[in-house]
């Protein structure tokens, strides 16, 4: 089975270093007092749920599953810039573009003279791994795996892989849903758990100096003494080094912005060894090309992050949930529009379909209406935030909102909570021997409903399994889909089923990934979302800065026909 | 006379483009309706000022010059990175890179095949005008001038100067203050003042869509039916593609950001004539390198942008505006230390010093005490905006401000704000035969005191007269150096003050520009700041990118010495 050979990864993780069940305990009540967010962590927490839960909750339901319709069709006045995709060559079997033995052998040689020690390894259970992740991709094993402790080592490293021409792969949590992780190459895995050192902390100009194997998670524990934090969410555990690499999102994005908004400098090694820091720590600055952008979301392709510099926000002073049900999605989203015209300075606006209230309601016993559900956060000053709280009663009525609850005390503010944090995981209870497949589509506010509505008519027609979040203030959801990974018409239909939605949301002039990125997965729907030019701009940028194409091969772009990225 | 010059060229412009004396009126009307902001239009307006008052302020000032002192020692604990500056190879002579008058012959011959009718020009007084700017960079004179009307006539006219090699150079609201737009290596000017439509617009989703040539002024008269606006507010007249190309800010970026934060996508035309966008119109994605980023800020040098969608906000429903004095500069930038910890969300946070007050006082006979104050916007609900003006009052207190003064009607705000919106300008009256050179460093907050008390005690061994405004919520501070250009001793001295100001900033983990770009004035400064590694990976995506170097040479870097970029 699929996930038990994860769960088998994150326990062999721990055996060597850390312990699983400390990790799955501290990752709960983390949620509890943060707030669940993103659905990056999705699948490595589903998985530690199960730990917990065993296989109590494996009461199989059937489900009939028909054939997928006829693909959703383009508006002939919306944009048809998806006609002219790339044609997609698929990898000719992974294994196959591999490095020689002798080769990988004599690389070996050469890193084990720098002096690594017990930190780097070909020991079977690290190949293992380091070599799967919890998406759907096929298990590729590394050659080699390599504990780093600090940038000269990951520039010696590099300085020596690109000699040999040996595939680079960052680690961090592990947590990414399109196969970032994945060394299709083989190669060298780079794994930062042993550097997620804070750095330096400057409380006067809001930022902080990290490695990259810390988490997010990690990182707001430690600044909380000083009443800061930093906004990007996405799935628990996962690693700032993993979310520059993704330019993750999370449930504060509306009002803090993503990992773009959020990093004011990067430390890298280049494909060669050379190390940049790309700009100085200063809040503004116009010196010369946006090095720092250019490296959030490359997804390890142009790069080793080795240091991140981030923004930190004061932990406001405030806080207040609100929660309003609509007989219609549409309604819901119609008032999401006027709440952020209005000025309304929310920290985060999520969307739960009647299914994902529904699959709450089973997993967690809770009696919530079976409808679709708006949850508002606000923070400020207490006065502040009633005020603005008023303002969304005010609207959420004009949109024909139902039962509109309200808390500023922490505990009934948990409690209104709740359901939209159990969401995730809940959403097994609707078809637990199951695994999950998250979708990432984001499409312009104004067109949320429209783009609700026609992805719900479709899975109607599909009877696929698949309740709904949002963050509806970016225009991103997520549909949780409940699939057999073994049933190969099933997972036909899926796909095909997703491929529809991405290029619905393209249609709508949406993309493609709102927060996961690319990876493995989406690499063709990036040239039928940005055309063939501007893909082809990136790798120009890919091979100017990686000749030898030794880091993460791949991700984001399609092979050409010479393999090389 | 440079400044007569530069009158003679506004006028030139005028009169084949528009009338100058209604720039100069609506130019006033919006500062005042507006607040005037950003250093970036500074030397247009001090042109424009002049027009409308004659030669009636030319009440010469002498002022004893001593010649420049040591230069500023970077601390040993410190970082020195200032050290491994790359070595500064001049040009030798831009003229001599110009291309021969026979392939400039054959372009303009193939150019005039394009059908742009009396919108591509050789007449002397065109290329008079897009041949020297406001800054006290030399005048070049291009060899043909280009208003183009659209992307596939931009798409067009690069292909064919791609294929000569001939130079190119995007010229917009010509109030960049580096020399970004001298076309130093002579070559095609395009002017895109006849690419200013608002494309589109879309309320819900608070985007629009405009071509370059348009002002952000121009913009946001537009805008304000809708209640919207979008907040980078750099000199007046300054246009979309020159704020995309310089990363602009202004005084809203405390609150709102950068050019940085509020550009959603952009269409570009590369070097060779290919038309790429960067991005959906989304408000979140992470689908492949972010090209966005890459182009904003790279001044003309990477593409040619055509259009750009821009994040719009609401007008706030409410405003507040603090004045507060104190007697030690230091004590100023402390308390908006302050401020920023405690959330307060101000719109904007600026500071003058006792010079600029004296000088509005002179220049407009006010009575303002001659004192470092500190200028405070708040937006909100009017609750919201008392609420944290209670708060900035209590922390203005615990740093010995005095006197502060506090108003949300709309005339007491105007008359509050009065002294910051003429402070540019007023600079003049300290030394009216002068031009300005206005300095653009940004240090960490933490740092501004310091740096501006050791930059403070370096102007008063040198005794130039220079005026400080900061928007001090960023870290960021303009000089405002009076100077004369033809006294080469002054100059001298000046540009070695300015050395001292940028290395002490970049000791200070500082930039060398916060919001005015490289252009050709700081080219050697940007590799003392970020170092020859990262300067050199600029190169390689700038070489990728237009291997024939046609877009806006000589600018970001230092030519190499085969004068190629």
């Amino acid at each position: 089975m699929h996930r038990a050979a994860n769960l088998f990864k994150l326990f062999t993780q721990a055996s060597t270093r850390r312990n699983v069940f400390q990790k799955v305990v501290s990752s709960y009540s983390r949620i509890f007092q943060n707030g669940y967010s993103g659905s990056r962590g999705l699948l490595w927490l589903s998985g530690a749920v199960t730990v917990l839960a065993s296989t109590a909750v494996l009461n199989q339901r059937k489900l009939s599953l028909e054939s997928a319709h006829q693909p959703f069709k383009v508006e002939d006045n919306l944009p048809s810039k998806t006609q002219d995709k790339e044609e997609s060559i698929s990898l000719p079997g992974a294994l196959n573009s591999r490095k020689p033995s002798d080769v990988v052998e004599s690389c070996f040689k050469e890193l084990l003279s720098l002096g690594l020690g017990e930190r780097i390894t070909r020991e079977e259970h690290e190949l293992e791994t380091h070599g799967s992740d919890i998406s759907f991709h096929d298990k590729v094993l590394p050659d080699i795996v390599i504990y780093p402790q600090d940038t000269t080592e990951v520039s010696n490293i590099l300085s020596i892989c690109n000699k040999y021409k040996m595939p680079v792969v960052a680690y961090g949590g592990a947590t990414s849903l399109e196969g970032h992780i994945l060394p299709v190459r083989g190669g060298v895995v780079l794994d930062f758990s042993n550097m997620k050192r804070i750095l330096r902390v400057n409380l006067q100009d809001m930022d902080v100096t990290v490695e990259p194997g810390i988490s997010w998670n990690e990182l707001n524990d430690y600044l909380r003494t000083y009443g800061l934090f930093f906004p990007p969410d996405p799935g628990a555990g996962a690693s700032i080094g993993g979310m520059v690499a993704t330019s993750c999102g999370g449930t504060n994005a509306v009002k803090y912005g993503t990992m773009k908004e959020n990093v004011l400098s990067l430390k890298v090694v280049l494909a060669d060894g050379r190390v940049i820091h790309t700009r100085q720590r200063v809040r503004k600055s116009s010196a010369g090309y946006d090095l720092t952008h250019l490296f959030i979301g490359s997804e390890g392709t142009l790069g080793i992050v080795t240091e991140a510099v981030l923004k930190l926000h004061p932990i406001p002073e405030s806080h207040g949930v609100a929660m309003c049900y609509f007989d219609e999605i549409e309604d819901a989203t119609s008032a999401v529009i006027d709440v952020v015209r209005a000025s309304i300075d929310c920290g985060r606006i999520e969307l739960m379909d009647d299914l994902m209230v529904k699959a709450v309601n089973k997993s967690e016993g809770l009696h919530l209406e079976e409808k679709p559900v708006l949850l508002f956060e606000l923070a400020g000053s207490t006065h502040a935030v009633n005020e603005q709280m008023e303002k969304i009663l005010r609207i959420t009525k004009n949109h024909k909102g139902q039962n509109f609850e309200y808390a500023t005390e922490p505990e009934k503010r948990e409690e209104l909570w709740r359901a939209r944090k159990d969401a995730l995981w809940s959403a097994y209870s609707l078809r637990p021997d199951c695994e999950l497949w998250t979708t990432d589509v984001c499409v312009p506010v104004s067109r949320l409903s429209e783009m609700i509505h026609y992805t719900k008519e479709d899975l109607r027609k599909t009877k696929i399994v698949a309740p709904l979040i949002a963050h509806a203030g970016d225009g991103n959801f997520h549909l949780v889909m409940l699939v057999k990974p073994n049933d190969k018409e099933e997972m036909k239909m899926v796909k095909a089923f997703n491929d529809r939605l991405v290029k619905r949301a393209l249609s709508m002039e949406g993309t493609c990934t709102g927060e996961h990125g690319i990876g493995e997965g989406k690499r063709e729907y990036l040239v039928t979302e940005l055309g063939k030019e501007a893909v082809e701009l990136m790798r120009t940028i890919k091979q100017s800065f990686d000749p030898n194409g030794i880091l993460n091969p791949g991700k984001i772009f399609m092979p050409k026909e010479n393999l090389e990225n």
